[in-house]
């Protein structure tokens, strides 16, 4: 049978999503691990976008497939009881059919980033916000924002690792809000490019200091060229909060 | 001069407010060392209320006297600077008159607690939250609140320690609130007993899980006895929002 388990993590004492070399403690191992450990099989999870290291999720998708006939609370909560006590929880399990694929069937994901922007260090909201000082104005960012609606030519967001085979993409939302101190970024596309949400924070955050136009967001896009946009923005402001099938 | 600071603090690694044995780390402890580095003056600070172990802050306040004058910017910046890496900030530096006093001029204080009410541990909110399994219902929990609002004797709702001299307390505000799966209240009042709001969030959550009904709440408060109410809800969902002046 096969399982889409949804998943909430703080991403920070992982080196990401994907199974690195033992010693390494990724959140894919961890899942595989817990999953091993109550069903007596070997696991091998499906998810629907590896996040970096130190990046979060309120609602990572993956699936699973299982031998032996579980209940759903079994499932959830036999996994949630082997993951303790790392910061991963099984928030739904669900049986799908075999078409089911967490990373092919996935129709959107949407990420939120959020910028903490004081004066005053973080520490409640530490590991899970970009503390930036300059004070930063959000309608030069909507602008920029602007720009980069629509089908285009990623390239200039996206890091030199990434595996994807085209650099085309169709963003379907960029929203920006503040609500007091923080600076809210909502992202949804059907796919990102690796590193493509936090580049396109770091080149906003530009424009938001005033170092930028909004004109030069879609400079840098045009250019299809990484070295032209802005730098990437670090992890632990990221959180994966939905794809949708 | 006589400073009063706005604070921001985790209260998790901390033994709670309030200096104690050395070799305990209190936030006060943490703050007094901070504004001694930065000054050389020996810093006594008076707060507008002890939180206790595991309890956060995102506004707590402060007073403090400084001989040397020093700019809202160095008081600010330098105490944070002395006071990483530890989850404790100054969002606020100002200087006021000899007659503010942190604690006594206080006309109100703001709590908000929050409960994760679902099955699947916190992760995120790991610290910040109490974790409550069973489904609970927030229309009972709102009538049991309505009848701790206003002035009463609210002994029931007391630690034993409790060194305030009167147990009459003003309840202003007991709103209770759902958002998903996370239930929030906020309580305000001129001020509260020792552990007065964490108690009424553990009586009102006997009434959201259907173990009581919200007139029990009424009996609880009218035995005066500590023993009649429910149990005392766990530091880390507590958080001090706002003290006002």
């Amino acid at each position: 049978m096969r399982w889409k388990l949804t998943l909430e993590y703080d991403g920070t004492p992982f080196v990401g999503w994907q199974r690195q070399e033992p010693g390494l403690l990724s959140i894919q191992q961890a899942l595989e691990d817990a999953i091993t450990a109550f069903s007596g099989e070997t696991a091998a999870v499906t998810t629907a976008g590896r996040t970096d290291a130190g990046v979060h999720a309120e609602g990572q998708v993956v699936h699973v497939d299982l031998t032996r006939d579980w209940s759903v609370k079994t499932v959830r909560d036999a996994i949630n009881a082997h993951l303790r006590p790392l910061p991963v929880a099984v928030l739904h399990a669900e049986p799908v059919s075999d078409e089911f694929n967490a990373r092919f069937s996935a129709k959107l994901r949407a990420y939120r980033y959020t910028i903490l922007n004081r004066r005053a260090p973080p520490t409640l909201e530490a590991n899970r916000i970009w503390h930036v000082v300059p004070k930063m104005d959000i309608e030069p960012m909507r602008e920029g924002a602007a720009h980069l609606l629509g089908h285009h030519d990623f390239s200039s967001f996206r890091a030199a690792d990434c595996q994807a085979k085209s650099p085309m993409r169709t963003l379907d939302k960029l929203e920006i809000t503040r609500d007091g101190d923080r600076i809210i970024f909502i992202a949804e596309a059907r796919s990102f490019l690796h590193h493509q949400v936090r580049n396109m924070v770091g080149t906003l955050s530009m424009v938001g200091k005033g170092r930028w136009t909004p004109d030069d967001v879609k400079q840098a896009l045009e250019a299809c060229d990484r070295a032209a946009a802005g730098p990437t923005a670090p992890p632990e402001g990221l959180v994966l909060t939905r794809v949708g099938y």
